[in-house]
């Protein structure tokens, strides 16, 4: 069988042919790097159309990531699709906190999600300035209501939930904050979206 | 803002969704636990049409891990979203070993890919049954490979690997096999993808 086996090879291709046949689809130079790097994770060129990038989002992420941050995401595989040596070299870090035992703990006791509980904690943490929510609708809501009552005002939220229950309006909600954020509007999204828009964000800046 | 916050009532609606919305589309039964938790994890109904099982591969997989196996995957994404807890109740692991520094140092002096020497050592482990290619294409042709020259039977082959640059052709090449496989032809698929067929296939076990 012959295939191409260098790396850096199949993916300097592969962002070829995205930007082939996105066409007549073009955007902005930094914005065009996260959009076709989800559709190079995804494979799927409905996220041309529905990736939606506030106008801040770049440059007020890479702000915080230039003075050092921390990230908190709402789920482990996100965490670990993210390029954690780029993270370190720029004095930052990402964690998440649903399978810490006080959050499991509790959730049960109060029948929310860990999802929710974690944000919760996340929110009180001052060194987390971007927020990363690939999984759980009641985490974006909960991070939206804290956005509300004052007591965060992010850098970022990459409001990425999927699925078929809450996650469309978890990201509606997000739309109507004033605050940086990159998601994707509707159903569609996860943890492999979610950790190729924090890599785009990372490689932009080498 | 009020929504469903209920993690099992989230998820049981979820599926009621799926079900309603593939309409006339049905499936065996075993088949669509898998094919409606794959669109529960991407919000995308594609996979209903690309996701492709063999006939053998559910039970033969269940006897693997029935008696206790080792799971190949070439992703730590897909290893951090498969359900640990299950696996290790049915005395099965699951490893993965791209960021192994001896893969690291071998894959560069040899100009292969990291997946590729990995899976080179997977396959000489005798303990591995299952394989799981949710990233990397040159992964799955090497694993083809490997089946040819009767190094290897695996109990059962999740070849899902994403992307522009021979993901579809490396899963043609899983086809062409006289092995259990489940794949998704075409483009599409990933860690995501992985999991949740893995996942399917652990909580119909219970």
């Amino acid at each position: 069988m012959e295939y191409i086996k260098d790396p850096f090879e199949i993916e300097k291709k592969s962002f070829e042919i995205i930007t082939q046949e996105l066409g007549e689809k073009t955007f902005p130079e930094k914005e065009g790097k996260i959009i076709k790097r989800v559709i190079h994770t995804t494979a799927d060129f409905q996220y041309a159309d529905i990736t939606k990038i506030s106008g801040d989002a770049i440059s007020s992420s890479h702000d915080a990531l230039r003075q050092g941050c921390k990230i908190y995401t709402d789920t482990k595989m996100a965490m670990s699709g993210i390029n954690k040596r780029t993270l370190k070299a720029l004095n930052s870090e990402i964690y998440c906190l649903v399978d810490d035992p006080q959050v499991v703990k509790e959730a049960k006791e109060r029948g929310l999600t860990r999802s929710m509980v974690a944000m919760e904690k996340a929110v009180a943490d001052k060194d987390t300035k971007i927020f990363v929510i690939g999984n759980a609708p009641t985490a974006l809501f909960q991070l939206c209501q804290y956005i509300d009552e004052k007591r965060i005002h992010p850098h970022l939220v990459v409001g990425v939930p999927v699925g078929f229950v809450g996650a469309k309006e978890s990201k509606e909600a997000l739309l109507e904050r004033d605050v940086p954020y990159i998601t994707t509007v509707g159903r569609k999204g996860g943890s492999t979206v979610a950790a190729a828009i924090i890599n785009a964000l990372l490689y932009m800046m080498n």
